[in-house]
C-alpha cells in the first residue's frame, strides 16, 4: 500500500492532465454550469443539483424531496412515464438520482454526443412535470416500502434516525431524509407540486457536465436547453432554523430484539465547511482520519490492538452540510466487553489524544492518503462532477473545492488540536448504545 | 384540612349557585363565545382566546406568538400604544395576556357595566393593530431582557428546555414558549405582522366572558362589536407535525455552576385529553396526583419518610394540550444521596405501584380532594374562564369541560393501572440530570 501511495505521488509531477480543465458560467436565468473536461473516453455525465434537500421540507413534510425525486421518472407533457429512463438506457447510458439533507441530483452517464439529448430531457422535467393521483400513490407505495427495507428493517438505521434527531433540538437535520414513515404516507399530490414549483427552477440549481464535452458547445447546448426556463422569482431564501446552544449532554439507548452487535456511538456537534473559511472542516476531516481511519488509526490501536477491547471502530465527519455538522466515533465491543465499558475506552482514548496530540509520522501518513485519494478521484469525473455539485449546494464555490486539497495538506497539528478541543465538548454531545433488550424473567 | 373538605362536600347538595348557567354560542362569523354567569359581585371578566400559540409559529420563528401578545399592546388606528391598559385601568380593571403551546390570550377584569368598552377595544385590536418598525425593536429587548430573567438567569429553566427539546423529536413542543434566543433576535414586523394576520381573526378565536353578565346582553355587544370582523378565509388547519414512534429511551445533563440543588427529572410521552375521549387523561390526572401530590403521595411516602432519599418529589400531568402531553417527575435528592440513587429509588416506587397498583383509600381520598378543588374553582370566575378558554383552544367542547369532574371520580383503579402501563415506557422517556459541573483539579 505504502509502495502505491509513493507511486501515485510520483505520478504528479507529471500533472493532472486526466483531470480537467473546470470551467464555470451562469446563464441568464441564473443557472449555474460547471463543465469538468476529459476527453479519455467519448462519454459524458450530465448532473444537474437542485439546491433543495429534505432540510428543506416544510415542517411535517418529511421525505417530499426524496418523494419528488422518485416523482421526477414519470411524465412531463412530452414524456410518458418510464420513457426518461427508457430513452437513456436505449442511447447506451443510465441514470438515476438521489437526495440528502441540502440538495436533489439527477444525473446520466451517456455517449458524448447524446449530452443534447439527455439536456433536452432534464430540461424538460425540470418546467414541465405532469403527476397524476395514480403516479402519487404508486409512488408513495415505493418511498413507503424503501423505508421499510432500508429503515425499518434495520435496527442501525432507526437508531441512527433517532441519534440525528437528538442530536438536532431544532435544525431539520433531526428529521431523516426519506422522512418519518407517518408524514411520507401523508404526503400527496399538493405537497409534491408545492416543493416541484418552489424549488425546482434553473435559479436553484446547478448543471454540472463532466467528461467529453468542450466548454463552449456545452454552454450552447445549455443556452438552447434550459435557457428558455424562467428563474422563479419567488425562490425562498434558504434559511432554515438553527440550534439553540447545546447545553445538556444527551444519551439514548435503543432496544431491539434483532440487534445481535451491540455498540455505542457517539455524535458532536460540529461546524461545517464554509466558503473561504474551510481551515477547521479540514482539521477535522483530519481529526477523524487519525482517529477512525485504518488499522494504524488511533482508535484501532488503542481499543483492537491493545487493549482488545473493540472488534470495530470507526470516526466520520463529513462538513459537505449547509449548517452544522458532526463528528462521529463508532465502537463495537469485543466479546464479553459492555457498551459501558466501550464507552470508557473511547473517553480515554479522546481525554488521551487531546493531551498528546497526534503523532507527526501518523499525520503525514494521513495527509499521503488524502492526497493519494484525490489523485483516485481525478481519475472519475463522476465522483468529480458529485465533488462540485454537493459543494455547490452547500454554498462552496470552484474555488472552495479547488484549495480544499492543498488545505487539508497545510493544516497543522496545532490546527487539529484546537478544532478537537472545540468540537469534543459532551455538552453537544449525543451518546447512543444499539442494543438488544435485556432479558427478564 | 380533611375537616374542611368534608365541610365543603356537605355544601355541594346546597347546590353550585354560585357557579352560574353556561351559556354558549357562535356569531356568524365563526367566533365562539362563551358565557360564565356569576352574578355576585358587578364585575365582569373578558377573555379572549386565540386558537394560535407558539406551537403554530413557523419553523425558525419561535416566540413570535409571545411577541406578538407584548405587541397587542401597542397601538390600532384609534388607540395610541399604551393607551388599552391605560383605559381599563382608568375604569378600575386590570388587564393582562399570555401564551402558551396552543393559545394565546387577552384579559381583562372590570366593572361589568364596562363590558362594551373592553370589548369595543379588544375588538379593535383584533383588526386593526398597528405597528411601528420602533414599537418591534423596543418590545424585541423587552422579550429578550424577559428571556434573560426567567430562563438564561435559571438552570432549571434551561433544563426544563432542553428536557422538552429531547422529549419531541418531531413536534414543535419541542420548542420553548418564549422562544429560542436566536431565533427571538431575529423576529420583525414581518414575522409578527404575518402570525397576526394569519391567526387573529374572529374564526379562530374564543370569547369567553365571565361574571356578572346576561347571556343576551353578551350576544348583542358581542355582535356589536366583533360581528363585524370578517373571518379569515384563509385561516390554515391547524396540523402540526406529529412524533414518530419513540423507540429510544433518552437521557440529558446539564451541568451548570449556578446549581446548588441537583435533582433528577423524568418525563414520559403520554396522551392529551381529547374530545369526547377523556377517561385516559382523567386516569393519568389521578395517576398523577397518586404519585406526587402532598405528604401522602406514594413517591413521598417512600422517598421522603421511609427512605429519606429525597427532600422533595413530585408528579405532574396535563393534558390540556392539542397534541402528545407528558407525564413528569421530579426527585431532589436528600444530602449525600447521589442522583443516581435518586433515580433507581423513582423506579423502584414506579415498578412498585405498578405491582400493586393504588391504595384504595388512598384514591378515594384524591378525588376527594379534586372535588374540593372543583368547587374551589367555581367560585373563581376566572378559573372558570381559563378552564373554558384553554379546553376550547384544544380542542375540547363545553360539554366536554363539564364532563370532566365526573369523569375524574368515575375513574377505577383499573383504568389507571392501564394508563400507567402504557405511558410509563422508558422507551418514550427523558431522565435529566440538572447538577454542578464536577470538580476537576
Amino acid at each position: 500500500m505504502r509502495r502505491l501511495i509513493v507511486a501515485l505521488l510520483l505520478v504528479i509531477p507529471f500533472g493532472p492532465a486526466w483531470a480537467g480543465p473546470v470551467t464555470s458560467f451562469t446563464l441568464d436565468n441564473g443557472m449555474e454550469v460547471v463543465v469538468i473536461e476529459d476527453h479519455r473516453a467519448p462519454a459524458v455525465t450530465q448532473m444537474v443539483w437542485y439546491r433543495a434537500g429534505s432540510a428543506d421540507e416544510p415542517p411535517g413534510m418529511s421525505g417530499v424531496a426524496h418523494f419528488l425525486e422518485h416523482l421526477l421518472f414519470k411524465g412531463t407533457e412530452t414524456l410518458e412515464p418510464g420513457e426518461f429512463s427508457a430513452t437513456v438506457a436505449r442511447h447506451g447510458g443510465t441514470d438515476n438520482a438521489f437526495t440528502s439533507y441540502d440538495y436533489t441530483a439527477y444525473f446520466q452517464r451517456i455517449a458524448a454526443d447524446r449530452l443534447g439529448l439527455v439536456m433536452e430531457m432534464e430540461a424538460d422535467r425540470m418546467a414541465n412535470l405532469r403527476l397524476s393521483e395514480n403516479d402519487i400513490a404508486t409512488e408513495r407505495d415505493v418511498i413507503l416500502e424503501e423505508r421499510n427495507q432500508r429503515v425499518e428493517n434495520s435496527p442501525a438505521a432507526l437508531f441512527r434516525e433517532r441519534m440525528g434527531a437528538v442530536q438536532y433540538l431544532n435544525h431539520p437535520y433531526g428529521a431523516p431524509i426519506i422522512g418519518w414513515r407517518h408524514e411520507m404516507e401523508a404526503l400527496d399530490r399538493a405537497a409534491a407540486v408545492d416543493f416541484y414549483s418552489t424549488y425546482y427552477a434553473p435559479n436553484n440549481a446547478i448543471l454540472i457536465v463532466a467528461g467529453d464535452a468542450d466548454p463552449e458547445e456545452v454552454r450552447a447546448l445549455a443556452e438552447k436547453h434550459y435557457g428558455p426556463i424562467p428563474a422563479n422569482p419567488d425562490l425562498p431564501e434558504r434559511i432554515r432554523p438553527q440550534e439553540p446552544p447545546q447545553l445538556a449532554e444527551r444519551r439514548l439507548s435503543l432496544r431491539d430484539p434483532r440487534v445481535s452487535q451491540p455498540y455505542v456511538a457517539r455524535s458532536y456537534l460540529a461546524p461545517e465547511r464554509d466558503s473561504g473559511a474551510q481551515r477547521e472542516a479540514a482539521a477535522l476531516t483530519l481529526l477523524a482520519a487519525l482517529m477512525g481511519n485504518g488499522q494504524t488509526s488511533v482508535l484501532n490501536e488503542a481499543l483492537q490492538f491493545e487493549q482488545s477491547i473493540a472488534v470495530q471502530v470507526g470516526a466520520w465527519y463529513s462538513g459537505m452540510s449547509l449548517d452544522d455538522a458532526s463528528l462521529d466515533f463508532v465502537v463495537v465491543p469485543a466479546p464479553g466487553v459492555t457498551l459501558d465499558e466501550a464507552e470508557a475506552a473511547l473517553g480515554e482514548v479522546l481525554t488521551g489524544f487531546l493531551e498528546t496530540g497526534p503523532d507527526p509520522e501518523h499525520l503525514e501518513r494521513i495527509k499521503s492518503q488524502l492526497r493519494a485519494q484525490e489523485i483516485y478521484e481525478r481519475d472519475d469525473v463522476t465522483a468529480l462532477a458529485q465533488r462540485y455539485g454537493r459543494a455547490l449546494t452547500q454554498g462552496l464555490t470552484v474555488a472552495d473545492v479547488q484549495a480544499w486539497p492543498d488545505i487539508l495538506q497545510e493544516i497543522t497539528d496545532e490546527e487539529i488540536m484546537d478544532a478537537a478541543r472545540n468540537v469534543l465538548d459532551r455538552e453537544r454531545s449525543v451518546t447512543g448504545y444499539l442494543m438488544a433488550p435485556e432479558v427478564t424473567q
